[in-house]
């Protein structure tokens, strides 16, 4: 079963990979009943999701394949279905890809019979950034309903903002929005819009974005303190948070820029949580995608 | 034993590599009396044969070291020569070798202790392309004998046109060939040149082989869909090819130009099963080079 | 328990460490309790000590990440502290770290809690490098007291010629220098300079560097024979060392410049050897660093 997507997994569904998630993160094990292939096909630089899928993989026993698409026959003009096509014919079970197309599944979900699991296209989903976000704000306050969370930053170019909108809405949650009005988007789901000033006393999440530079070019004009001081987290702005609320970002964090430097490790920052918990979530939804739907 | 070229081995190793491969494919298991190493050394591109024995020596246990060339001493100035003893000296047991020179391991075998398993040298060979080559024909056939297989497109540039072709005679197969008059190769072994028309009537099997644009400028000029229909597989040509017949291509595909889009994944075509079959050969091959000829 | 440097170790810590290597030699084995993953992140290029280390992590039994910087969140401008934090994060329980920076390691140290091994910083440290010359240099002579140790060429730009030169000192060797004076580096540890033709009479070990063409410009310009005739190990300056001696250098070697061609391999060359040996030391620190110090 391909992962491309939250926005067609069920309540129950995506309740059911956050339930496997925490089992694996309490030690469960999944015992592979016979040898599998995992390949890796990342076709846009990456950290924290590659590795955080490679060591997923590997904790559930999988062999790994990391195809260097620098080093591949992409280089020979070869597309991606017929890579992809290459994979299902030597032997592997599921891929996961990351490219900068959005939609680039698209091409492959009716002819590929492995599951796909999306690891970010473009500028539209991360469903596996999206489920590890659900899994830390989960574990902090063990409900969705009545939180308010304020999506904040770059939310035209951010492939996380509109997934996780959509989602935590759907679970009961309350979503509004800050940041940059340049580069808010009128087709995100409903939500208010807040001046940060408002955002840091309203929120129990602080979803914090990071400014995709790679993403578009202005955004170099704007990196001086003054985005900072304007729509980003200073230590004063932190003090005015509610005692319970969390401050959460997907990384690379732009330190001083989205954040102040000092606040990236605070008592209040989830960040390097999300990252721990991010392994987790992702041994579950390969097990979700290669048991087709059932944890 | 180093596998560099099919041209040395006897029709009873080729035999005895195919059947072992046959039998990987049935499910067989090689067990390792030791942790053994192996490393891939690629100069060159690749997708399919990198991964293909990378599966293989996952399944058969070894310990994998992929050489990143682009990030090891060969960028300073590091000879193959020393690499390869380097790899020798921290306790690799065999490696496997992509390199763009012809030959390039006749400067190792004589002082390089551990088997090299040739992943084609330039224009040179490429053996297990050959072998996975012969075991598919002989998997459809159950036979050599009696076989016309043509050999189809840029016969000069291609590292297993000659190879296929010797090996396939020896076989006892009838070799033809077919494609632009300027790039075929007086040298190749003996065989009746056709045009394209009357190679899709005479062939069992129709060996397609990818336009080497990375080893020749000239290419790009043709490309266009005056090649397809001049010297490649259209739709109208595959129609009157013979009932039983197959259709080859050692991949990447230039789709649309050796071979109509649309026939590339057809009943007849042997393309994607080429590739799963290389694991299993790759297997046999590994198997063979580590017990000095014995599988 | 961090490895940067072997200045701060004790003799004491650096025999266990030596005598834990000669374990492993012998086929003693390490059983890991549980599941343990170590992250290679290597900023600058290497053969040798990359592929060293995974051999060494393999044979141990860890689960190996290979970060490649080149398209991890490096290229958006992540820091190293950040990279770090975020393998440790996603549960890596060791990093051994390239970096071209000196000393890049004092940014770490702090707040990073998992062990770093330094695999090189800049033209500072290389402590596995280190362990492994003192290993073969142990391995041949049984002792390091009454030795004279010859360390020649580019004294200036490598990392261990210093930090060789301090810790044979304490050891108990007699270390000298030799190579052209522009680039002897007066910080050096107390020691003779040499002319080669006074090193090969006087030395039991002669320890030959690199010259670190990417660490300088000014190298190319000597690159011709009579770099190796003035200050390099010619064949006739061989046939003049003493009987027992040994030469040592750490790869990969200028053949024709810093040594003859023909004494690459020569029975008095120690170089293939080093390598092997790198492998059992990077066992033992690697069990060091993660056992807090005992081995």
């Amino acid at each position: 079963m391909h992962i491309t997507t939250l926005n067609n997994m069920t309540i129950e569904e995506l309740q059911s990979v956050l339930s496997a998630a925490k089992k694996f993160a309490e030690g469960k094990q999944w015992e592979l009943e016979q040898q599998m292939f995992i390949a890796n096909l990342f076709y846009e630089n990456s950290t924290r999701t590659k590795l955080s899928f490679e060591v997923a993989e590997q904790k559930l026993g999988f062999k790994i394949l990391n195809v260097d698409v620098h080093t591949s026959s992409v280089q020979k003009g070869e597309s991606l279905y017929d890579t992809v096509k290459t994979l299902e014919a030597i032997g592997v079970d599921a891929v996961v890809i990351r490219h900068p197309e959005e939609n680039y599944f698209k091409t492959l979900i009716e002819n590929i019979n492995i599951p796909i699991i999306n690891g970010g296209d473009g500028c539209g989903n991360h469903p596996t950034q999206s489920l590890l976000d659900l899994y830390t704000i989960f574990e902090h306050f063990n409900r969705f309903t009545n939180l308010n969370v304020v999506i904040c930053g770059d939310l035209r170019h951010s492939r996380v903002a509109r997934s996780n909108a959509e989602v935590l809405t759907r679970l009961g949650a309350t979503v509004s929005y800050s940041g940059p009005e340049k580069w808010f988007d009128h087709t995100l789901p409903k939500g208010e819009f807040l001046t940060m000033d408002e955002a840091v006393k309203h929120a129990d999440v602080l979803m914090l974005l990071r400014i995709q530079e790679e993403r578009h070019q202005q955004a170099n004009n704007e990196k001086d303190t003054s985005y900072l001081e304007q729509y980003g987290l200073t230590v004063e702005r932190e003090r005015k948070m509610k005692q319970n609320s969390i401050i959460m970002h997907p990384a690379p964090v732009n330190r001083g820029f989205e954040i102040a430097d000092e606040l990236v490790e605070c008592h209040r920052s989830k960040i390097f949580r999300q990252m721990s918990n991010g392994v987790f979530v992702r041994m579950a939804v390969l097990k979700f995608a290669l048991q087709n739907g059932k944890v």
